[in-house]
């Protein structure tokens, strides 16, 4: 993604029956849609909930969506992620598992009489304290797409989810810094000299696994050595950054075992980072499928807007 | 410390016999010293080797000792840490280990007469590739304190330090990026939110060192929970910290277990942090002693110019 105002943007003969958004802490994202679910433009903006204070959120959306509208009548928006969180537009209450993954949603007061906004609440877990604000839609999109699907799905990023599903509702979910911990790691410490930004090393990525299954503590004495062997024996950096990788996904895969041992699970995010978890997964003889996030998100918006227009 | 560039400073009568540096990446600290190693004045600067380009050591070193020098006579300086770094003053390079705590100093050419500039070496070990800088100076302290020691140094701070002694010699150490880690999830991660700058709470602590050595993995989704706690169920901001600081602080004593277990335990750090890895390590069933670092710096740095004088 760039990083000016409007990254991508296709435009659209007929306007939107309704507009699918996600809106996250640094970027949004929205797409004009067909009342049956087709994509008929889309586009993106640094927006995110994280630069905006409540009053700045309509104009925000408008500024993404106004092309779409049709002055004569009042297009749905139905938005998910950050947006709805206490530092949010306005705060969609987060519902408790187990639930199922799309709940109501909250009507926002807005001035242009063009649009009607919808919020999509997140899930809470009281034991183990846990929040998601974004996966459910996701999740939502895939319970869609493969009706009857049991099992456990993974949303590897910034925070990565583990979420166990059964009988159409989420029970139980855990969330790890993992992401955020790789970028902290490789960007602000003194580790930021020896891990490329680029690269990749396969073996070394397995070796890390392997290394944070077998003694998870041990991760936290290897993490140094990543500096001590580029300056004594000069470790290539895409080693490094692969040997990270693997240090901070094997963690959270060791932690996270009750959720894969004996299940299948399902991956979404069709990235490079989705297929590192596949990677570590079957390393530890786990099965997975990859799934297409974005895909996901939209069926899991169409899915709340059909709920609420009673469709 | 302030952040102003001399933030403490006595001044003395007489003139230093010889100056004692410890000149780390962040800050430099000098003390005027008498042959027997008493210390008749110090000075502080913000002055860090990270702040400096190699032409600008030496200004940077007058800027702070110039008024204890002799104009008639050329005062030896013996500086250790981060000053001997390949991006520091001039590089000294590292010993391997097994080896006792002091080497040959490295000279330094300098243009002003009234000084003799002398680096102490760091230390490095092959494997595990680790490396100290600094560090190996305090052990010397320890040493030139308690003669005949044996047993484990800790070093606790931003990389903490586990180091075997054993006949006068360090035999291996391990590194643990601990502080650096607390810092970046405490001040830079979506923690920051929830994590208090001050405060403690003592069960928190206790707790989160026992989950980490009973399932270090956990640490790993146990972090997130400090987030969704504080939005969930209010969780106090210095229970937070504790808890975050028991969770890292854990993790390295359950990867630093084959030194500690049934070892005595020097540790050098008379801060509050060494309390707490002193409290973590009673919890454990380890005994340690808290040794002042400042006192053993200024010991292993009087060891070193006693050597090179030949005293």
């Amino acid at each position: 993604m760039s990083s000016t105002d409007k990254s991508t943007s296709t435009s659209t003969d007929r306007c939107a029956d309704w507009i699918a958004v996600d809106w996250g802490t640094s970027r949004m994202r929205a797409w004009a849609m067909t009342d049956d679910g087709i994509t008929l433009a889309s586009t993106s903006s640094d927006k995110g909930m994280g630069s905006l204070a409540p009053h700045q959120f309509e104009a925000a959306l408008l500024d993404a969506i106004s092309p779409w509208l049709n002055p004569g009548r009042t297009t749905p928006v139905v938005a998910c992620g950050m947006v709805g969180a206490r530092q949010g537009w306005v705060e969609a209450a987060y519902r408790a598992v187990p639930c199922a993954p799309a709940g109501e949603l909250m009507s926002v007061a807005v001035a242009d009489s063009r649009i009607a906004v919808y919020l999509c609440p997140g899930l809470k877990q009281q034991t183990p304290a846990d929040v998601m604000r974004g996966e459910e839609t996701q999740v939502a999109g895939l319970l869609a797409a493969h009706p009857g699907f049991e099992g456990v799905v993974c949303l590897p990023g910034t925070h990565s989810k583990w979420v166990r599903v059964h009988e159409g509702q989420l029970t139980a979910f855990q969330t790890f810094m993992t992401g955020e911990l790789y970028a902290l790691l490789a960007t602000q410490s003194v580790l930021r000299h020896s891990v490329a930004a680029q690269g990749w090393d396969d073996a070394a990525f397995a070796g890390a696994i392997a290394t944070a299954l077998q003694n998870p503590a041990d991760v936290s004495g290897r993490l140094f050595s990543l500096r001590a062997e580029a300056l004594l024996a000069d470790l290539a950096p895409q080693t490094a950054r692969a040997r990270l990788s693997g240090y901070v996904i094997g963690l959270e895969l060791a932690a996270a075992r009750a959720y894969w041992d004996g299940q299948p699970v399902a991956i979404i995010g069709a990235t490079q980072l989705g297929l590192h978890y596949s990677q570590g997964l079957q390393q530890l003889g786990a099965q997975s499928d990859i799934h297409d996030g974005e895909a996901l998100t939209l069926k899991g918006l169409h899915a709340a807007y059909q709920q609420m227009t009673g469709d």
